[in-house]
């Protein structure tokens, strides 16, 4: 951390900062320029508090030098993080493919949509069983039925199964049902849930929330990381801006970005990042083009009979199009789509 | 709804549109432009699914009428909701000034703090035993040790407490020792939480989503609401936008608007919805002068000290200024701080 | 256009908004729910005008069902724009690539680049002469001379040139130099520069403003086109959001939906929509892939030296080793880069 | 400026910068951490690159120290700047009001208007000659005949003139009619205006961009000045937010920032930054609380018949409402209203 003291600061001023710093125990380092001082804190990296400094007479702000988090950063694991899903490896070369209904609706509709993307490509089946939904008024979910036809589906299929749990109560319930938690934008800064995820054992897709940092989105993997669980996944799924032709705007430089910044692989969610199917397979190709580690995308055998999210949601046939053409684009940057 | 079909579209996808509707028991209004062909849906209010009617063959979109939220709309109780806390009545004529440190640091701070808050002209005080931290490596509140102290700080001055709640499992215990509940801004759409503190008894203070469209805001009202607990407040404490000078960019217009769409009381949090003590004082005035019913500032004793949120704490005596300048103003729009 | 009316509205309120509408020569269409009556104004296209509608005695909101632009809607031209640019055609199934420097900056610095660019592949030349910069004090360009010195760039390697006119006074002037003249973001909205570039017969390339709505770029648009003018390009360069860690967010779907509601070529600006050259060929390549036109990327043979945009700025072998990977992405989504 | 290197960088690189720095005539002064070597740079506040700083080999980022704008800044200027409008001063105690319709729509239009905000208390007339619309299609205001109609209004009631001017060739010609100009959001970062009205001697009002940091709409205010016209008001007028319910999000944050970054005087215009009558009152009312030093608002005899902006604009009666309203708060607060 460095200390930027206000133009003219007295030189007591000064002084308290200093006394500040080394009685927590840090070197100082110090700098007098002609219209500032500056005083550079230098120690173990233990946190030191910037509040704190910055309330002190004639400071004029406080830069942090290293990033907040640590566990999730490139530094810690500069080679990447890779991890088994079903029978491929995430954050390898191979691009993982994630598909199935915004909700489960019914066994049926699940076990059709889960042979319909399988066939189309899919490696893992999504389906929501407890759904997150802004009125109080529309369906829910099927809750611990939907897990159960969730499991069938894996059966039927030999697909891994990703759900959403959406409470720390609820966590142990849906790790006995499926393969992979997903946290929800909205949840992203739960931190209980975050918590609780984090003491699991099983591989985690963390989405970032609609308005979040991507800082701050590293700092939520770092709670799940720094509770014992190192299979964390970062979703990309959009974030809100100003635009409204869209729902969301996909923030595609958050794939690199996120590449340089984290060793944690990256999924790209082109169904909510645009919120029309219509523009989910430009979307999705993009993702494969800019270096995405997998993809969930939203499939519906009916989307005109959907519960929720029906617009934004591919018919299977679609869907398979769509794998065909990023199949050639993987191709293209190098990578497999198996 | 309106449902506004494609320019040109064939008769047998309106005919579509229209068995579609009148199937679910609606009547439907047929409008023939020479542009478009507009189909409008007379119910009950009945809600019926916007996404399916969206995807049918030739529909460009739907347009809602009636806004999501009923029972925190203003159309549902004209006259304004108000209600008790301790001496004083919110939503009525009266200011309610909430006021106390981020965090509860210690038995003596919260205590110190609180007389200080009261002797200031404070109504409420305020800490955080449980606190939502971005850093998991930051100070997370004492938890209940942090709830006795309020308590022993309401004893002592007779101030009725509010404190944040971060998850449906803590929420009888914070009712136990707190006055009025918080639901904090990275917790507006935590679907689960909503739902247990609309069981509880306890008056609701919904902070604002950080990137959460007023229309969102209520409808996570709305959970409450319809759960049974009809004394909700709303807190505007800043919407993230590109800006960086400040924390938050504090959205004045929410008070107003709020006050038309919905009969709840409108509570400000200049401390957040500016980040630096500096612009709290300008702020906070300003929300009196827009019509808020209640202000909830961060107060310090000692500000360079504070585990959390320093920089956005005002000291006691500038806090006692602040009240007084408010006090003038409140008078100058016909309201009263008691 | 729809009028909604409030709630319980009275018979004369609704007599007086249908007189209104009669009266400037439209027709209306009347449906009368239980909860709002709803009123539809039948004409021939002509505007009227929303503002004097919705300030009338209980009418709530209007809904316009038309979009604001004609000439520049793909309703009006449903096959799509083309025309050449030097040796190739903009907006068919080939990919233009233009690239170059920031800024002019010198002779030597200009012809060494183009020649790079050419050799790379590029089809174009970039190259700012008057440069739009946030401090008076920074390097605002060459001006003339630095088009006397694209000109001669030109002359070597027989790449059109494209640069940006920033004031009306100035469009012949650049006319006289320049192949293509740009629009750049903070001018999107410059009407007087949008009328004047309109009246010239050069191809116009329109920047999207850093916080414009497509709705708003696609006006902008509108106002070229309709001074006589049909060579427009679009270009998304990335919009302002909260983000902080890329310079701005790159709307990545702008791509796939300027595409359906629009005729316009759509090209891409990775540089600007990253600003940072480590995560520029990752969006290139997304943009390829999402169906862009052309690319625009800026190109110095030592950035490290560039007067501006140094930090965005790639060196002629990366940009010849992206050029390589857009081209077999290209080919991969069924275009070609010649 | 600090210039922070890679971990573990090496001592050449180091070296090579130190080198770079030192050849800019500048001293530099090293501090060397357990984690980063941080490289001071010392001299007389001649700008240096940070862009060609940031690309030397391992270097991790730049930090600036000192703000990009001085002639703008407190420090250039500590006790602010105000100067005579007509009978009043701007910058001073007393608070100034603007008003007046958007647009000059008639000889008789602007003439009531004028005589109905001088009878409720405002000092300035405001009214649009020329209008920057998003459609081609609207009305572009009367032109010169609108600059002579705002005179003659001037004529009849003493109330000096604002208006806005939209290109550099035409600030002469509106300079012969208006006391003040304006330059509008879309045109705050264009630069060839800025310079033009910063060689006239008329006082300017600049209004924010409506996606444009605090820091930007000072550099734009700092071409003005450094143009030699030291009569610049800033004028907060809503920024772009993801907020719906209102046209723009109005940033009363900006004006205790201002105040202190700045010594030019804050004027607000709560009509464009509500978009809705039914909000200004309550966000002008804000404003003075919030320490604005003067108020622009739209005024207009009949708004439903306004060619444009009716809906934000408030009718006479209500605008002398607001002015009793304001001149209490005003007096509140220790200013007043003449």
């Amino acid at each position: 951390m460095i200390v930027i003291m206000k133009s003219q600061a007295r030189t007591s001023s000064v002084s308290a900062v200093i006394a500040k710093i080394e009685d927590a125990g840090y070197q100082v380092h110090l700098s007098e320029g002609e219209e500032r001082t500056i005083i550079g804190i230098i120690g173990d990296g233990r946190p030191i508090d910037r509040n704190q400094l910055e309330l002190m007479p004639e400071v004029e702000r406080c830069v942090p030098i290293l990033e907040p988090f640590k566990l999730a950063s490139r530094d810690f694991k500069p080679t990447g993080t890779s991890f088994p899903i079903g029978q491929q490896m995430i954050g390898a070369n191979e691009i993982i493919l994630m598909a199935g209904p915004c909700a489960v609706e019914s066994r049926s509709q699940i076990i059709e949509t889960a042979h319909a993307c399988k066939e189309a490509g899919a490696h893992v089946l999504r389906g929501g069983a407890f759904k997150p939904r802004s009125s109080p008024y529309s369906f829910q979910g099927l809750g611990e039925e939907g897990l159960k036809y969730l499991a069938e589906a894996r059966e039927e299929t030999g697909l891994p199964v990703i759900t959403e749990v959406m409470e720390p109560a609820m966590v142990d319930l849906v790790c006995e049902y499926a393969d992979i938690l997903q946290i929800g934008a909205r949840n992203m800064q739960n931190y209980a849930l975050l918590h609780a995820v984090g003491e699991s054992q099983h591989p985690v897709l963390l989405k970032r929330g609609m308005s979040s940092l991507m800082k701050e989105w590293l700092m939520s993997a770092e709670y799940i990381l720094s509770h014992g669980n190192s299979r964390v996944m970062l979703c990309e799924r959009g974030i809100r801006t100003f635009e409204r032709y869209t729902r969301n705007t996909f923030d595609i430089n958050a794939i690199p970005v996120v590449k340089e910044m984290s060793h944690l692989p990256i999924i790209a969610d082109p169904s909510h990042a645009t919120g029309k199917w219509e523009y989910v397979s430009a979307a999705a190709k993009a993702a494969v083009a800019a270096g995405a580690d997998g993809l969930i995308i939203e499939v519906h055998p009916r989307p005109e009979e959907a519960l929720s999210d029906g617009v934004q949601s591919l018919k299977p046939k679609r869907y398979a199009q769509l794998v065909r053409e990023m199949k050639a684009i993987a191709e293209a940057v190098g990578r497999c789509i198996p």
